[in-house]
Formats: structure tokens, sequence, C-alpha cells
């Protein structure tokens, strides 16, 4: 099971990073809707979406932040950290069908309390859409 | 097409509060999983989740989060407004099959840019398992 | 290509029948939301729908329906047919897990227009949970 | 809990209205047919379709319904009611991008029973794709 768990507290160092890429679909709006329940008109109503600001309909922020919390869980520092907190800064919108990046990135550690801050973007084509920092707490290497 | 526009900033008040109520179930989780690619075996691993400090598996704290996003998109303030950002604490997990409560309450309002704050928290039994404020962009009412 | 057509309005009989059966689960139900918005809290949420009479969540009523459509659109008459009418009345909940049979017989068969009445019903454990009738209209053979 | 409750019987009037408008996609066929076992070829084959009379694949009637299920179980009358019978007449296919819009209004009022009617349409571009009726049960306000 251990071959399972990620990273511990001692394998991460400042500057380390890792990124995840999907392409957010018609089909992954829709059952982001499904599972929230957010049926804003804005991701489901094209008519209402095409008369907004947007011009079209876009992807549920929580649904490219998700991405971050993709990348934390399976890479850095990967299965057994512990979710502490997230800040999101929406930077621009992100349309269906465009591929979104989340890179992550150690900026700070605290072995006080085995604490990671990391630095969490979101790009698409290079242009950030999401901007924000994540604190995870680390397991100590097994002795 | 305006009948489906949510509260306009005039409309908005310190101490409104709306919230949004849903059972977080196994076919969430799966789907969740499936739309943002985070397979973190703490939700998807039974085995490896019952060894972990959680003792079985557990939400993903942005599943939780997405019904945040769910009031302010579809209640207050609704259809129109813009989110800007979100802050989240994680407190305590969510298991499959708890039914999660997302309430969203109007903190403060700054006219100079139609910006309001709002405290937004998530529930399950009466306990908080997440805590946060969010930013969101409202429209004026229009002449 | 014709080998996908159904029956001919020629090879319709009176009592003729068939059926399709599909277990409604916990993802059916989410699915069935997040396609068509329906969060009614008796579908998705157990502590709502556990106080209501109902004892717990149910199934929406529409996709318990959606398995006479599977049938008419596949069975009998099958492939080319054209949706006319439905009447539907509910009976009795169907639960999350319950396996639900549809099942359509022709009643009146009406050459003039090509017009095909039949009795749906879809049953739970032989109990009626749905009940109502069904028009299509018919291709004749092709000469 | 009571907070979710929508109408009581005596909060309705004739002449009451409410609406739901959503567009409806590729993704929202696949799954409405992955959960309804409805795999007619109109639907999910472009070639049998292309060659009917449709000229192409269009939405399942009953997904198109399932937009009035939405309306009566979250708006009017909103959570709590019981849906005892709906009727369906199909007007005019629905294609797949079409943003629909059911509208649900107070017909009839019936005390002794407390059920309402209520007339039930889904329009794409102003135009009627559906129309019928619904009568619902609904509870009588707490004393």
């Amino acid at each position: 099971m251990d071959t399972l768990h990620g990273y511990y507290f001692e394998d991460l160092t400042e500057g380390q990073s890792a990124s995840f890429s999907k392409t957010l679909t018609e089909a992954d709006v829709t059952l982001f809707a499904g599972v929230t329940g957010d049926f804003n008109p804005v991701h489901i109503n094209e008519e209402f979406a095409a008369a907004s600001p947007f011009k079209g309909r876009i992807c549920h922020g929580m649904l490219t932040a998700g991405l971050i919390s993709t990348v934390l869980g399976m890479k850095l520092p990967g299965p057994g950290c512990i979710y502490v907190s997230q800040s999101l800064r929406f930077k621009a919108p992100v349309r269906i069908g465009d591929t979104a990046t989340a890179r992550v990135t150690v900026k700070e550690l605290k072995p006080a309390r085995r604490m990671a801050v990391l630095e969490t973007v979101c790009l698409v084509g290079g242009r950030k859409v999401l901007e924000g920092e994540a604190v995870v707490m680390v397991d100590a290497r097994p002795a």
C-alpha cells in the first residue's frame, strides 16, 4: 500500500513543481453541474451566455480549480497529504473546449507543523486564468 | 432573458443569506474524479482510505466547495454575477453519503466597484466542514 | 442502413408487446439531475427526503418514464417511429436501486394516419409504478 | 429543513408561472441515453438520423420533458409537491444545441384534494416543441 503514498515532508524542496492538463469539454460541464447542482445559466444556457459579457458558455470556476486539487492529491505532494486551505482568484474565463493546465510549485516549507505552502495557477494557452495558494499538511517519512 | 438574472447590486443588503443542500454520493465522487482527474486514493481507493487517518473514503474538498458556487451563481447574488475570488479552509472531512449544506451570507458591499464580499460555509450535521470568503462583482440594475 | 429500422405499420398487430428493464442507481439519478437541472431535494438530499412522506430519496418520475421511450424507440415499434404523445400517471415512488421494467403493448392501430396507440406501464417488483398511453406514427413498409 | 419547501397550496393562484431554460447538448443526449438505455439511432447515430425525416440527430423527447419536471419540482410549486400525472404532445423536434425553455402555468386549483393543474409547454426560439398538462398534489401550509 505504501507505494501509493506521495512525497513525505522530508522529500519536498522549495521550487519543486508539478502540473496536470485536461481539456474541459461540454460533458465535463454537464457532469460538474450534475454533481454540484450549479446550473448558473452562464454554464448551461447558450442563449443567456451569448448575451453576457462572456459571449458564450464558460466552465465552472470550481471545475478549473478542481485541477489544482488533482495535482496536489496525485503528484505534489501526492497521496497522503491533507488539504488545509486554498485561495482562488479567477482571472479570466475558461471556455468549453479549452485545455487547462494546473501548475503547483512549492513556495515555503514549515517544518514545525509539516506544512507546505504552494503557489497554484491554472493556464489556458499560456494565459493565467486562475491563481492562488494552497496549504497542505504532509506526513513525516516513516522511521 | 432578463428574468434569468439574479439580484442586482442595489438589491443586496448586508446579512442577506441563502443556502443549498445536497447529499454527496458515491456517484458524485466518481463523476467528480472523472471530470477533474483527481484520483487521489483517499477518494477512490477504499483500502488505502481505510488505512489513512480518515478511516475511509472522503469526498473531494473541491466537490464540497462546488456547492458554494451553486449558491453564488444560482441564488445569491445569482445569475449574472462574476466570481472574483474565493478562499477555502477545509475544517473536517466530508464522508460519502453526508448531506452538506453550503450557506452564503453578504458580509460587505463595496459600491465603488459593485463588489460584494460574502461569508461562505459548508456544514454537515450542523458541523462546519469548510469556511471561507467569496468576492463577486454584481451588475448594476439597468436604468 | 435499413437493417436499423424497426417494425413497419403493416407488421404491427394489437396485443403485441415488448419490454425493457433497468436498475435505477444512484449514478442514474445524479446524471439525470445533471442533464435536466432537476435538483428537487426529494431526489438529491437524503435528509430532506427522509423527512418526506417517501422516507428517503426517490428517482425522478421522468427517469422512469424514459424507459418507456426506450422500448418505443428501440423495440416496439422501434427505430423510425415518430413519438406523437404520451400520458403518464405516477402511481408509486421508485427508489434508488429498484429495477424497473417498462412494458409497451399495442392497443389500437389507426391505418388512416398510420398511428399506433400503445398501453405503457412501468413495474417494480410486479407493482405498477407508472401507467399511461403512447401514440406513435409508424412508417409504411417501403414498396 | 422547512426552508427547502416550495409553495404551499394556499400560496398558489391561477395564472402563476415559472420557467427554466437549458441548452441541450451532445453530452446531455449521451448521458440521457446512458441512464435510460434509449439508444434509438435517431438520437445517437448521425448517419441513420441524417437519412431520416429529421435530417440529423434530435434530442430524446423525454429529455425535453424532463425540463418540465425541473420547474415543477424546483420552482412552481417546488419541493414537497407530489407528481400525479403529466400529458405530453411532441410538436416539433429539438436539435442538439437548441436552448429549450420549459414554462409552467397554474391553470386550475382543486382545494378538495389540494391538486393543482398546470399547463406545461417547452419552447425553442419561441416555437412550441412540447405541450401538455401536469397534475401535482401540494401540501397545505402547516398550522
